[in-house]
C-alpha cells in the first residue's frame, strides 16, 4: 500500500494505492465532516461487480447510500445525465456536505465529479477509480467535465476530490484492452517526466501486464506522483501542466473522427505519443533512436502506433485547431527532446504536421490494438 | 468614482463603481492576457439600450463581439439556455482566454457566470451588473449558477470575476421597483455589519431613491466592501459567510412558493428580514425598538414588509428544510441582536418560527410593493 499525499493547501487531499482496499471506504471517510448520506455513481458493469461492496463499507460508517448507475460510455456523459443526478440528489435532499462517491473509470468519475463540483455550487467528492486510466489520470489534477455534443470535455471545472481510493484488486476483473489503454499513460509520465521511471518500464512491463500488484502499486504511485508535481506548479493549466497532453492533440483528434467509440483514449493517446516522437525527430528535436524506444515500449504494451488508415489529414488538422488548449488558433505540440523530457511548442509549422498525418494515412494501421 | 479591491490571492480583482462607466470598459480590460474575441451576454431590454456602448467600447479594444441574448426572467436561467451559448463560444471558436461578459441583471450574471466557469473549464468573466441589486450582491463573492426545476441556484460554482465595472448612469433608466428591491441588499449590509452605515442609509435614504451619484457611490461602495470582508473570511460558504444569507431562509421559501414570479428578490428577501428581526424578537434576542428601526427603514424604501397573504405556514416551513444551506435538515436563521450585528443560530425551534408565519399569514400584506 502506497500513498500519495496532493499538497493543494486547503484543497489537499490523499490518494491510496493498493490491493483490496474497496471493503476499507467506510474507514478513511470517517474523519471526514460529511452528513451521513451519499451519492454513489457507478455504471451497471462496476456497479454489478463492485458497488454492493462499496456500500457495504459506506454502511459501516454509517453512510445511507443512494445508488445512481449511468449507462457506459463517453456518449452518456453528457449534461442530460448530469441533470438525472441533479434531480436524484435534490429529491433525496443531498445537502452540502452529502459526499458523492464516483465508482468506475473516467467517465464516471468525470460525469460525478462534475455534478459534485456543481451541485449546490459543490459537495465533497470521492473518487474510487476502477480502471487504471482513471487511476493513474482522473486521481490527480481535479478536472471533470461533460462532454458537448462536438467536442470532448468542452464543459467543466477543475475540482479537487476529497480521498482517492484505487484498489489495484479490481483490475483482475477489467478488460485486458483496457489495462493496456491504461499503460498508455503511465508510458506517458515516463516520456514527459522521468526517465527512469521510463527505463523501470521497460524491465517490468510484463509484470505490469500480469496485474504484479507489488509493480501496479509502484507504477500507479510514481504517475500520480509526476502528475502531481506538473499540477502543483499550475493547478488550472495556464502554461507548464500542458505537457501532461503530450500525445494528446493527435489523440483528441483521433477519437473526435472516429465519434469516440472505436478507439480507448489511452489507445488515441498512444497513437498521439508515437507520432508526436516522429513529428520531433521530423524538426530535429529528438534523436531517432529515442524515438524508436518510445515506439517499442507502446508496442509491447500491445498499444497501436500508427494512426487509423483513412482519416483525411484535413480534418485531423482542422480537429486539432479547435482542441481547447489551442489560443488563437496556432497549433501547439507537446514535443520529446529526449525520453523523460518533453518541450512546449507553439506555432508548429502545420506543413510539417500535414507530412506526417499523409505519411501515417497511407501507411494503415499494421500495429492497431482493435 | 470609487475602486473596491477584492483581495483573493490569485483571484483579486477590482470594481469599479461610478457614473458614465461603460463607454471606459474596454480601457480597463487592456491590461489583462485576453485574445480578442468576446462573448457579451445580455438581454433584449438592456441590450437595447446599452449593448452598442459596451460593443464599441470593446471594439475600441480590438475586441471582436459576439453578442448574445437571453431571455429576460429567472426561468431562463436554466442549463437549456447554458446550452445555446456553449454552443456558440464553441462555434465561433472562443478560447481559454477569450472574456464571457455578463451585461445586465442577476439572472445575466448568474448564467453567463455559470458558462464562465463552466466553458472549457472555466474562461475570464467580467461583469458589468446594470440592477443596484447585481451591482451590491453578484459583484462580490463569485457565486454563479442556474436554477433547477425545482430549486433556485442548485446548479452552480465558485467563480470569480477578473473586473466588475458597476455603472450607476444606467440606474436611471432601471424600473424603481428595481433600484428599490437592490436598496434592500443595500440595508442588509447595515444590518449584519454595520450599524454607522445604517444609521448613513437613514438619514441618506431619498438621496439614494432619487439616484444622486454621489450617494449612490458611497452605499455600492460600502455593501461591496462589507459583503468582501465576510467573503474573504470564509470563500466557499462554510461558516460566517452564512450571515449573507440575512433574510434570505423567508425570502427563498417566498419566491419558491410564489413560483419567482411575484416578488422581486429584493422583495423577498425585505419581507424576510423583517420576519427574522420579529422572530429575534420573539427569542428575546432583539429589543422592539431595533426590530422596528429596521421595519421603518425596509417600509421607508418603499418595500413590503409584510408576508402574501395566502401563503400556507406549513409550506414555507417544508421550502424552508429544503434551503440549500440547510444541513441535514436542521432550521437555520440569521437573527439580529442589534442594528449592525447578527448570529447564525442553529436549531431553531420551528413551533417559534411556525407562530411567526401564522400571525403573518392572517394579517395579509398591507406594506406589500405590489
Amino acid at each position: 500500500m502506497q500513498e500519495v499525499y496532493i499538497n493543494l493547501g486547503p484543497r489537499s487531499y490523499s490518494i491510496h494505492i493498493g490491493p483490496g482496499l474497496l471493503p476499507r471506504l467506510g474507514e478513511y471517510l470517517r474523519g471526514f465532516p460529511f452528513t451521513r448520506r451519499a451519492l454513489l455513481v457507478t455504471n451497471p458493469t462496476v456497479g454489478s461487480l463492485y458497488a454492493s461492496v462499496v456500500e457495504a463499507a459506506l454502511a459501516g460508517a454509517g453512510f445511507e447510500v443512494i445508488r445512481s448507475e449511468m449507462p457506459d460510455g463517453e456518449e452518456y456523459k453528457i449534461l442530460a445525465t448530469a441533470e438525472k443526478l441533479y434531480d436524484l440528489a435534490y429529491t433525496r435532499e443531498l445537502d452540502r456536505r452529502s459526499p458523492v462517491v464516483a465508482l468506475g473509470g473516467g467517465v464516471v468519475g468525470d460525469l460525478a465529479g462534475f455534478v459534485a463540483a456543481t451541485y449546490l455550487r459543490g459537495v465533497p467528492f470521492i473518487q474510487v477509480p476502477t480502471t487504471l486510466l482513471a487511476q493513474v489520470d482522473s486521481s490527480v489534477g481535479g478536472k471533470v467535465a461533460v462532454n458537448h455534443p462536438r467536442g470532448k470535455n468542452i464543459i467543466g471545472a477543475f475540482y479537487q476530490p476529497r480521498l482517492v481510493l484505487a484498489d489495484l484488486g479490481v483490475l483482475k476483473t477489467l478488460d485486458p484492452r483496457e489495462v493496456r489503454a491504461g499503460l498508455a499513460e503511465v508510458i506517458k509520465y515516463g516520456i514527459i517526466a522521468d526517465g527512469g521511471f521510463f527505463t523501470w518500464l521497460e524491465e517490468n512491463l510484463e509484470d505490469l501486464l500480469a496485474l504484479d500488484a507489488e509493480a501496479l502499486t509502484h507504477a500507479v504511485a510514481v504517475s500520480c506522483r509526476i502528475k502531481a508535481q506538473v499540477v502543483r506548479e499550475d493547478e488550472t493549466e495556464q502554461g507548464r501542466r500542458a505537457i501532461l497532453n503530450f500525445g494528446h492533440t493527435v489523440g483528441h483528434a483521433v477519437e473526435a473522427l472516429t465519434g469516440y467509440a472505436a478507439y480507448r483514449h489511452g489507445e488515441a493517446v498512444a497513437m498521439g505519443m508515437v507520432a508526436a516522437a516522429r513529428l520531433a525527430v521530423a524538426l530535429d528535436m529528438l534523436k531517432e533512436g529515442e524515438a524508436a524506444r518510445i515506439e517499442r515500449l507502446i508496442r509491447r504494451a500491445g498499444l497501436p502506433v500508427e494512426m487509423p488508415a483513412g482519416l483525411s489529414p484535413d480534418e485531423l488538422l482542422d480537429s486539432m485547431r479547435r482542441d481547447k488548449k489551442v489560443l488563437a488558433g496556432r497549433l501547439t505540440f507537446v514535443l520529446p527532446v529526449a525520453v523523460g523530457r518533453v518541450e512546449i511548442v507553439r506555432d508548429v509549422p502545420e506543413e510539417a504536421v500535414r507530412r506526417l498525418l499523409i505519411s501515417a494515412g497511407t501507411k494503415g494501421d499494421p500495429g492497431g490494438g482493435r
